[in-house]
């Protein structure tokens, strides 16, 4: 008989076999032993203790939402068999109860993996070796595409129970919802819930629709929020949970939707912040606000609205209803953190940036008029200063320099650069205000990254001649089948990542010289090279004649990412200083647009700091995930809170040296400059364009 | 000098001695004692102690808004001099430092009465007695009218607080709201606050209005509301914060507006409750609600703006916004509590009469659409059973049952009697169907309780002449000027007080006999009796002549009285059953109707069982009353929670008995019935208008 393959042909000899074992062991007086897998949790029950009972009893991590009744199948395990010498037990093949009906059913209606058992139906007969698979554990890791990361363990704020409760009757008066609090204390040790007005509402049609067996989702309460029941279905739900980990960022929102049960991201999406309307940037939104009497209240309302339309598709695609949406976490710069709750964000505009609230913040969605499960319980992350929001403490969370043994510095490279530098020693943080060049704005041919976009170039250093990739094209631009291949779209702009790699391959190309000159076609010897007014401008594309796009990069493209660089630059080199280094281990570019930056061509530009090459990296969007962590790990909610309070903020403003840094910061690196590790892996032409320049010096920027 | 005086003239001499002997006790290296009266509570403190501080250290209840800035005056005291036996000390005169030019600034200003002192100014100088008057306490007593019952203890959900904020800088990027809580927590030792999205909004102004000082509504929490900020002001705030103990009935809706700091009643009010167009009682509301799709949300939307325009003119009428009444207590039965919250009554229509819930809820005012202070937490009591509800709780903390010596019986009368009867021991509580009859409804001279009704009779058993008193004049009808006393509203009918009297005043005079028959006038020699179709009447009074109203008794009338009374008597025989007694030793007459009714003609009526006349009393609106306890005594909410976890409901409709005691109870008492006391006190006619009647007859009512 092979309990482990359904188990359909019960041989007697083998039963009493088991029968006589498990006698014997009762002679013994010692009760058969259990040991879970890979907790490695042991302990020893009385013959016929079901599985689920001697994993709940140990604390081992063994999910269900029915409790027990054979119906949820969240309890699946796999018993091994054989010798263990390592525990000390040798395993029979009949250590479990014989294989019963209930799983047989549960098998036949929804399938059962071969070798599984559910945990609820199968009780122990002799020793056992119980493996737990990461689909039955509660708190179940959530795996992390990047290798160098720390996976995240599932803690979700709300979870499933399925109860059966008892019916009322005139003798015992208490209330429905009364009868249903204590189903679910008797059943699974909750403690004293409570339940909103929403759900009082729905209570009493939902008990009687299936004989009063419901299915509860818990919210199990923190230092804000007591816990309470927040959904209930009729009979055992068998659909999931969700929460929304969003990134609200001043020009896109995006948002992950998670299956709380899993972890699983099960849909994604994102749309352009409405807010733009009021300006791009987010002094103008701050201007805004203070020039019209309801001007802060008008973009609270019109960034709600996007949320739900962005929260209405996301739900639409995952084929759900929003109403099993329970959860969500924003991350968030201060502007659009204090826009998203209704607060007027005026002190934020004028020093010294003081937020109306530093904290992080629980709000229940209906405050929020977001369009979720009213009950859903919004969490958003603290802000670290009045310049460096929630959305650098996601980042932080997600890339946690306050665990690090390196030096390791942060770049969530956006409109403004939010830099974190620290180790296990200390972290500290500061924003800096790099502008919108980054992101293609203000640059003659720069444009959003969209089908079309210039991404990746390559200047062959004899010739001149660029290559490059547009998004929407796996091909190289000397490809024979290029032009073909972007037939759609055409070569419409250069985007932020496309920006960094030209001006870096001008540079190694000898096109531009150290200071950010343009050389002539007379000085480096390439047509491309054409005066353009006072300064010299360079050809990448050229289809004009053909109805198509002309693509240059002018003097004043390069002055623009000039400023940029040198704003995040002297911001990394501040918080170096207060490190008394020169250089850093380790960095991490984050943000949106960080996932798309070449580290080489950073460092070409002088954007970040001296630092091995294969020691920087891209983290994608770094803020996202740390929203997605908050989401699904509530432990972790503490843990950055923690961090955040720790973290020492550095305002560029009162610092004297930042100017100075930002003004040795504009030149691109040369090799009398001090980036030893750049210099030792590319040779930096000598060039030198030195011509009359007017009207385009490298100037202080306003805060952006 | 006279310190207790205002002390303007400083006497050298004294001021030398009082040094002297300070200085003793420094060499003695003993420190003066203080003693606070009326606590007792003592200890020793350094000199120069201010007496607020000693006052905190030894846990003693003495008030103070500003936290010893001598600006808010809440810290009153008055010292006491000379020997004190019974405490072993002899206090001087200079006991206490010298009054100061803070103190003589506030005198000046505001005014001190004669042998004040303020508690933050005076120090400590040698052995001192301090009296802590009522008013400088915070859990200062709140004087009950009646002397029978206990006065209430202010322990208010919310209380003042003074603070100076550290203002913002850039080297201390925290938010406004944490700098708040930090001075919170630092001043007044008050655990982490949280603030609602509404404080949020506004809290940088008004930090900023008055050099960041606030004086803060603090909601100090409870088990579903954390201790949070419900509202600032800027500089120090001299109004006051309120409450409101509401008492939403199925008729009327009653107000009572209090002052949280002084625990006084400032404003009282009500109105009909709107919901009466949907049906007269609670089953035709929950027929309305059953009939019509969307009946409930109908109701809870009506009765809610009803709340509204009563909020708002209670507010008017105090001179106050409505966003000060930061807390609220409701009282209501268990379908008017369903209306409340928006959840359909349906299930109470129906047997079991499940609630879907009977706890005690929280909820903020917001979330009840209640234009309050909209973080203002709004805690309804909790519910008995299905059909009885948190007014009967309301009435059990008023009258307190469960803490009497005596069996005492408490009936709140309405269009349901709520019955409750207890000791220490234990306490019993059933609903029983009285109908409209006691509120003067169907009763066919019937009418509310309003100026012209009658409202108190007496017959004269010879002559059979009826005399009485109308509302809103003093005087007798057989009075001369009665009838120019009443001009303005002339006899308009019967109120339910009236009709008790009269029924019972009719018993006594022999125009009634035992079973409920008004004789003929032969039978009864008045000519005030006359055949009335197949039956008698009485007449009361007769204007019609002169355009006036004609006042009449019929016997469908008694009918009436004698099925209501005998719903209610029969409840009350059915909790006595259960303490096998036959009378019981106290009775609370209570409910707004209760307040009225005479206990003699009560018992003469037989709708109260056997008591001492002098052990019968009136609460008024108990049901209020408790509301008003639980409003300024936040402690008595848990009292009264786990008071109704103890009360064991009994279901009149399951109890075969009930329907035997209510066919005996329907005739009213003669000799040969079981009311000992009753006869004792009074002589029954033995009267017997027996005739052939029809369609009379006494039968089960349908619950109302």
């Amino acid at each position: 008989m092979k309990l482990t393959r359904g188990g359909d042909q019960p041989v007697d000899a083998e039963a009493n076999k088991a029968l006589r074992r498990s006698m014997k062991q009762m002679v013994n007086k010692r009760d058969p032993l259990v040991i879970f897998m890979p907790s490695g949790k042991r302990g020893s029950f009385p013959v016929g203790t079901k599985i689920l009972d001697c994993a709940r009893k140990l604390g081992v991590d063994l999910d269900s939402v029915c409790g027990g009744r054979g119906i949820c199948s969240k309890c699946q395990i796999t018993p091994s068999y054989g010798k263990f010498s390592k525990h000390g037990v040798t395993v029979a093949q009949d250590s479990l109860s014989e294989w019963n009906s209930v799983e047989q059913r549960y098998k036949d209606k929804r399938g059962l993996k071969t070798g599984r058992r559910l945990g609820c139906q199968a009780s122990l007969i002799t020793d056992a070796v119980i493996d737990v698979p990461a689909e039955s554990q509660v708190h179940k890791q959530v795996v992390r595409k990047r290798v160098e990361v720390r996976d995240i363990t599932l803690n979700p704020s709300t979870k499933l129970y399925y109860v059966e409760v008892q019916e009322p009757d005139m003798h015992e008066p208490t209330g429905d919802l009364e009868r249903l609090i204590h189903a679910l204390k008797r059943d699974w040790k909750l403690p004293d819930l409570i339940a909103d007005l929403n759900l009082l509402k729905t209570i009493q049609k939902t008990l009687r629709k299936d004989e009063w067996k419901v299915t509860c989702a818990v919210h199990l309460g923190n230092e804000s929020f007591s816990p309470r029941i927040l959904k209930i279905w009729p009979g055992l739900y068998e659909g999931s949970i969700y929460g929304l980990a969003i990134d609200l960022g001043s020009t896109t929102i995006a948002a992950h939707l998670c299956d709380l049960q899993t972890g699983e991201v099960v849909g994604s999406s994102g749309i352009m912040n409405p807010q733009i309307r009021f300006g791009e940037d987010l002094m103008s939104r701050v201007s805004y606000s203070m020039m019209n009497e309801n001007g802060a209240e008008e973009m609270t309302a019109i960034v709600r609205q996007g949320l739900n339309s962005l929260f209405k598709e996301i739900a639409h695609e995952a084929n759900i209803s929003s109403d099993v949406i329970v959860d969500a976490v924003f991350v968030c710069n201060p502007v659009m953190h204090h826009l998203l709750l209704g607060i007027d964000p005026y002190e934020l505009g004028q020093a010294p940036f003081a937020l109306a609230s530093s904290s992080s913040k629980y709000f229940k969605a209906s405050e929020l008029e977001l369009s979720l499960n009213p009950s859903a319980q919004i969490y958003i992350l603290p802000c670290i200063a009045g310049h460096v929001g929630a959305d650098s403490a996601a980042v932080a969370l997600s890339e946690e320099p306050h665990k690090s043994d390196e030096l390791m510095l942060v770049v969530d490279v956006g409109t403004n650069a939010e830099i974190l530098l620290g180790n296990k020693e200390r972290v500290l943080a500061c924003s800096s205000p790099t502008g919108p060049a980054f992101e293609g704005a203000q640059i003659s041919s720069g444009q959003r990254a969209a089908p079309g976009a210039i991404e990746r170039v390559t200047i062959n250093p004899q010739t001149k001649e660029p290559k490059f990739k547009v998004i929407g094209s796996d091909l190289w631009s000397d490809d024979p089948k290029f032009k073909e291949s972007i037939k759609s779209s055409g070569v419409t702009g250069i985007c932020g990542s496309g920006i960094i790699e030209m001006v870096a391959e001008m540079r190694l190309s000898g096109i531009l010289d150290s200071s950010g000159l343009i050389g002539s076609s007379e000085q480096t010897g390439s047509d491309r090279c054409f005066l353009d007014g006072r300064t010299n401008s360079y050809l990448v594309w050229d289809e004009s004649t053909s109805n198509g796009s002309k693509i240059t990069v002018t003097n004043k493209d390069i002055r623009e990412i000039q400023m940029a660089k040198a704003a995040l630059y002297s911001g990394a080199r501040l918080l170096m200083d207060k490190f008394n280094v020169d250089n850093v281990e380790k960095i991490v570019l984050a943000g949106a647009f960080g996932a798309h930056i070449s580290p080489k061509h950073a460092m070409i530009l002088g954007m970040i700091p001296d630092c091995k090459l294969d020691k920087i990296s891209s983290a994608g969007n770094a803020a996202g995930t740390g929203a997605r962590i908050a989401l699904l790990d509530t432990k972790s909610r503490k843990i950055i809170e923690e961090v955040v309070k720790n973290i020492n903020k550095i305002e560029t403003a009162l610092e004297p040296k930042f100017q100075e840094h930002f003004v040795n910061a504009s030149n691109i690196p040369n090799s009398s400059e001090p980036f030893p590790i750049l210099k030792s892996l590319f040779e930096l032409p000598t060039v030198n364009f030195n011509q009359k320049q007017t009207g385009d010096t490298v100037g202080r920027r306003r805060r952006r």
